[in-house]
């Protein structure tokens, strides 16, 4: 008995994705270098994802003080956790169930949590109102956005829902938009002005689109992952503009908002210059906008918190939602204890700033030296480009492959750039991930890879890149 | 503009669950009590969930305080958390990425904590073998045997998937089951003899289904929410030679095995079952067993953690089900942690043994006290009745409605357990789940309410159930 020859058909035809067959090699390398087995590095790198703390960069030690507390009460009275720690501890247990973060949080999400993203997103948008029952809290922005997407996508053949998402943009998103049945309608990024999003091709790709699907939806993603683009205000403004005029739903995922790098370069959210364009955009483009604690300084990809933001939608949609996110749950109590503290944290005069601040610049710097590296190493590497790295935690870095290693490729079934990464792998212990797996223009191949990693780490990574992709390059020269 | 137009009228047929009526009315009534609104109650009791945490029953020591040491390192150094549980603390955070919990757990969960379940299923079950890599760690069972419908269910019309499910049951799987496109196969539990599954009625259901759908799977929760009961391992046999005989996939839900009440009765699990069975059945029938730190005497509903150990799956499903589990999140840390403690326990000699086992003792003998109580107090009460409760979280209770309740019910447009909850809420402060939510034989009506409560509140709880049905009774006499 078997019920593989029954399994559902949609499950069948799902391929693992090229991300995890690189992990699974790298998990194998892994164990053989522990069995002592030789190879010409003695340590893997996997840079693959943003998760920075598997990479040792630590914890920000407030968060984790406060979540220490909320577990075991006990220490609400130990001077071993620094007393504004003790004190929010006190007030998130306060407003948990019966005392308990054990208990189930309430739909939505905790009321002083939410509380406390309304006042950090009204502060951040100088002003701009925030309410705190249009927030809900979830496991992560990737649940926040499937949860939209089963509200949004229906149809069958030409009806069939579409959303405009960025090329590139990482697989997670195509992967779920496709599982709930909706269809994919590109838009390319144009690389050699910075990955700019440029409105001819907004326009291009919705035309394109009419006819095969019914476009409701457009998904910027902001700073961009992988292409480290930050957008600009007018940028924005241009696109909110589209979005209204073409009746589009804006899903905005600004995960990486707390990363930017270098002063020359500013984060402005698109609710908020959806509220400073006025009327009739403030009140008629529905958005929403999406961020997380897995990703920027705090990296808390094991616990699990994020929000959405829901603007200018209809209340029977929002009764809709709430419906969703109650059934498909509201996250975990730890998630949302770290989101209180990223909207939250310690201020000037509080007995953790000094701390907190310290630990805070401490990643920003890492991130901005790191991005100053690659910048300028690889930039120097012939076969190599990068653009700016304004934003995220991604590098994307073209690779210009000559002919041989194409056709090599194409004969062993294989994306170019996959192949790349897999002998990079093999024979220099880095992981990343290839451009195919983010999507690219036909003919162009990339890698991406994190750039949240120690200062000696990525100096490592630059060497062995740039010492492999030389001997690469004259292999097939 | 708009999207309401286009929403999915998939979404747009889901109806609000009564449950949730209840529990807004109920927010809504808290509300007024803090607001100084006379009502014939001072204070709200909400029973309709097994969240035991929000109604004070307090966490388990040794395992908030690993928790606390692997969120906040420095206090591997405090004696404010005993020896055992910071040794705990410490192999946990050396089976973390990067030592910290904040990174993301390996795809099925953190090696560690997969041998410590698959140890926990061995000694459980006598010493029938537990392969970890057939463990996965989830956010909860929910989660869990939502995307075991996921690879389930697929075709059209008389093709579609069926799945047996018992009446009663909880509402949250028959709503993934339909959201999945599934089609429900009821069978009913015998009530007269304590909620037995019966072979004959999974025979009728199993044949009124044949030509409507196509059977696949048969689900049974044991100990049974709300049913409590608790199955024998001759009726556990027979269900197995049933799904061995009409090839159906077995969904075993056994997340209340820790709360048994009473000396007399014995938890086996299915599993342990098929494998005493031997050949055919050990080898062939396909299984999947769910389970979760939510339930028993942790409770832990806010960490998000469970796992499902899957028996004789064809490897290619075993590969599909990976590529799922991965794809939708292998959970949280602080779950896998609790879900570590749960399954590896302080033994005898342990420091915090004695503390911990006196907690679970604690819990264990609420449980069975407030379980005598509702049994001697609700069974002498005229027009209810309630059958033993062997296991779990609940008592379900039959109201013997008179005939004026059930028309004027039916003139409101509402079930009849339905108004009697709804007036239990408004009146005397109670609030709990209605018969109808849970599925019962046409005719018949019932109530659910959570066992998990401090005694006193129990006493409390029954007092007022038994005065408002005594009032209830009289006015439609």
């Amino acid at each position: 008995m078997s019920f593989l020859r029954e399994i559902s058909p949609m499950v069948r035809s799902i391929h693992l994705p090229g991300q995890e067959v690189l992990m699974s090699r790298a998990a194998r390398i892994r164990t053989e270098l522990r069995q002592g087995i030789k190879k010409d590095f003695m340590e893997l790198i996997d840079l693959s994802s943003s998760d920075i703390h598997s990479r040792g960069i630590k914890p920000i030690s407030f968060l984790r003080q406060v979540m220490a507390a909320c577990c075991y009460p006990s220490l609400l009275h130990s001077d071993r956790i620094p007393a504004d720690a003790r004190e929010r501890a006190r007030s998130l247990l306060t407003d948990s169930n019966g005392g308990s973060i054990g208990s189930y949080p309430p739909t939505g999400g905790m009321a002083k949590v939410r509380r406390s993203v309304s006042d950090f997103i009204t502060r951040r948008d100088g002003g701009v109102p925030s309410i705190p029952e249009h927030i809900f809290l979830t496991t992560g922005s990737q649940q926040a956005l499937t949860i939209f997407l089963k509200l949004l996508v229906s149809g069958e053949g030409p009806l069939r829902t579409g959303v405009l998402v960025p090329v590139p943009s990482y697989s997670t998103f195509s992967m779920a938009l496709a599982n709930q049945g909706g269809v994919m309608v590109p838009y390319y990024l144009c690389e050699e002005q910075g990955w700019a999003l440029e409105m001819e091709e907004l326009q291009r790709a919705l035309q394109a689109a009419r006819g095969h699907c019914n476009p409701m939806a457009l998904y910027v993603i902001n700073p961009g992952n992988p292409s480290g683009l930050v957008q600009s205000r007018k940028s924005i403004e241009e696109v909110i503009r589209f979005a209204a005029q073409e009746r589009l739903f804006l899903l905005v995922d600004e995960v990486y908002q707390e990363t930017i790098h270098g002063e020359d370069t500013e984060f402005v959210s698109y609710k908020r210059v959806l509220f400073e364009m006025g009327s009739p955009y403030s009140s008629t483009v529905e958005l929403a906008s999406f961020h997380s604690v897995s990703k920027g300084t705090f990296g808390e990809y094991g616990m699990r918190g994020g929000y959405v933001e829901l603007v200018n939608l209809d209340p029977k949609v929002m009764e809709h939602a709430l419906t969703f996110f109650n059934r498909d749950g509201s996250g975990t109590v730890m998630g949302q204890i770290a989101l209180d503290i990223l909207a939250d944290p310690p201020q000037l005069g509080d007995p953790s700033y000094p701390l907190y601040s310290q630990e805070v610049q401490s990643i920003k710097n890492t991130l901005l030296s790191n991005v100053r590296r690659v910048h300028s190493v690889l930039n120097g590497v012939p076969g190599m480009s990068c653009q700016p790295i304004r934003g995220g935690l991604y590098a994307f870095v073209q690779l210009h492959l000559p002919q041989r290693v194409i056709e090599q490729a194409k004969e062993a079934g294989v994306e170019p750039d996959m192949m790349y990464c897999q002998r990079l792998l093999n024979e220099a212990g880095l992981c990343v991930v290839p451009g195919c797996e983010c999507g690219q223009r036909e003919g162009s191949y990339h890698i991406r890879f994190c750039i949240g990693v120690q200062e000696e780490i990525m100096e490592e990574v630059l060497q062995r890149l740039k010492s492999f992709h030389s001997h690469f390059m004259r292999e097939f020269s």
